[in-house]
């Protein structure tokens, strides 16, 4: 970024402060959301089944701003699950990001983004995308979308055991999204891996019982994640899916993030 | 690899020989195949409808070692596909991969592999996996594949322009296969990442016309891959689905890259 957009970073600015420094549709659409509804919270819906993941959504619905699905996990997908998934969206006032972390050239991650039987492009805002194959997914995914309010963000860092992601690499990512700020919205991050306030940092692996899961995922608390390292939007998942009352656990995780977030702005 | 494994390294050695150096059970059925068919093509099956990839599959199945799909680009996608899939590959025999290219937390990697709509688990013998995320996939997707005879390919190198992978990154993916070959068995590269005779380097973006598709796809004669790079299948996609006959492209692909192999050995 340019050196007056550094010293106005993205960690001192109020999400609302940010809408102005980006042209960004959904990004400006999001900071909004953020800022009016109080929440930087995203809930990772990693169930199963459409109805499970639909009821997650409406009892968490008030208390996110973004819902990440696995719709490759879903075993009974239908389209009928992207248009309730975006009525209640649309009711409680949140975005939908598909978490396909895209992989591969840009002709072929295009396809699976606008077609096949999920035809994610039609209904998620956002999707994750891996910048490993390079740029090309960028313009191509940004072609699809045509012209819809849609996004990336890019996974610039990631929190499992013995991951392949080197501070080189990083950086790499960070500049991949500065040279396609048309699409890119920002990054998946463990830490403050860009300080442009018009990129989003989204950390996963936030929960409060800090736990292994046995295949390398490895966690930190809302206030570490948005305090110290530099997240804009936490996402946590088993922590809410898994506790005996969803709404109330997305609430906490709610308060806790946003409160972390006003914290840093002092 | 071990340094006798080295001195009779897998560019020289048939792939008949190599069949004793791992015990691999899918390793070895792919390569007694090559051997056998004298076939060292893989199709990349991109094409959107069910009833098309069938009846590519059954042009081509002759032919080939191997199809690749993208099972997720697949618009009319019901359970019935990877049952007539399974039915050609056999009547055909060739094998399946499922080019997802999974690049998540060994988890969420596993419910895609093994859950959702498309039960990838259930019907492709092997899968693409990115490297990135750590290895929690790769002990991840083997629990899942729960006793069949599975495995992953590694994205060791891209082909797309502008790809972020460097040379240690490729070392590091070559050492995670070393460390899991239960599961690994064998590369996507653009060059001879390994002289390991245990696992099969399979080169994407081969084409007998020489283009570029605007998305920084970047191509390469079955010669060049095989003969120069050590390829020892080569994975061709438009040059077969776009053919006028893809059985006769299919042909002329498998003779020349078999060709080539068969030089190598000299």
């Amino acid at each position: 970024g340019a050196p007056d957009k550094e010293s106005v970073g993205r960690l001192s600015m109020s999400f609302g402060d940010r809408v102005a420094t980006t042209s960004q549709p959904l990004v400006r659409r999001l900071l909004r959301l953020m800022e009016e509804k109080r929440t930087n919270l995203c809930v990772a819906a990693d169930l199963g089944t459409a109805r499970d993941v639909l009821q997650l959504a409406d009892k968490v619905g008030p208390h996110i701003c973004l819902l990440k699905t696995h719709v490759d996990s879903i075993s009974d997908f239908t389209a009928e699950f992207p248009k309730q998934l975006t009525e209640l969206a649309e009711r409680h006032n949140f975005l939908i990001c598909e978490d396909r972390k895209y992989g591969d050239i840009g002709s072929t991650s295009a396809d699976q983004y606008s077609s096949g039987l999920f035809s994610v492009s039609s209904w998620a805002h956002l999707v994750t995308v891996h910048a490993l194959p390079g740029d090309g997914q960028l313009t191509a995914l940004s072609d699809r979308a045509a012209g819809a309010e849609r996004g990336a963000l890019l996974v610039a860092e990631m929190s499992s055991k013995g991951c392949l992601v080197q501070p080189a690499y990083t950086a790499a990512v960070v500049k991949m999204a500065e040279a396609h700020p048309y699409f890119a919205c920002g990054f998946i991050a463990q830490s403050s891996v860009s300080s442009d306030p018009r990129f989003l940092v989204l950390t996963p692996g936030v929960s409060l019982v800090s736990t292994a899961d046995g295949h390398g995922q490895q966690y930190s608390s809302p206030e570490r994640a948005v305090g110290e390292r530099g997240a804009d939007v936490v996402i946590v998942g088993r922590g809410v899916t898994r506790a005996e009352d969803p709404a109330a656990a997305a609430r906490e995780y709610a308060q806790r993030a946003f409160s972390a977030y006003l914290q840093r702005l002092k």
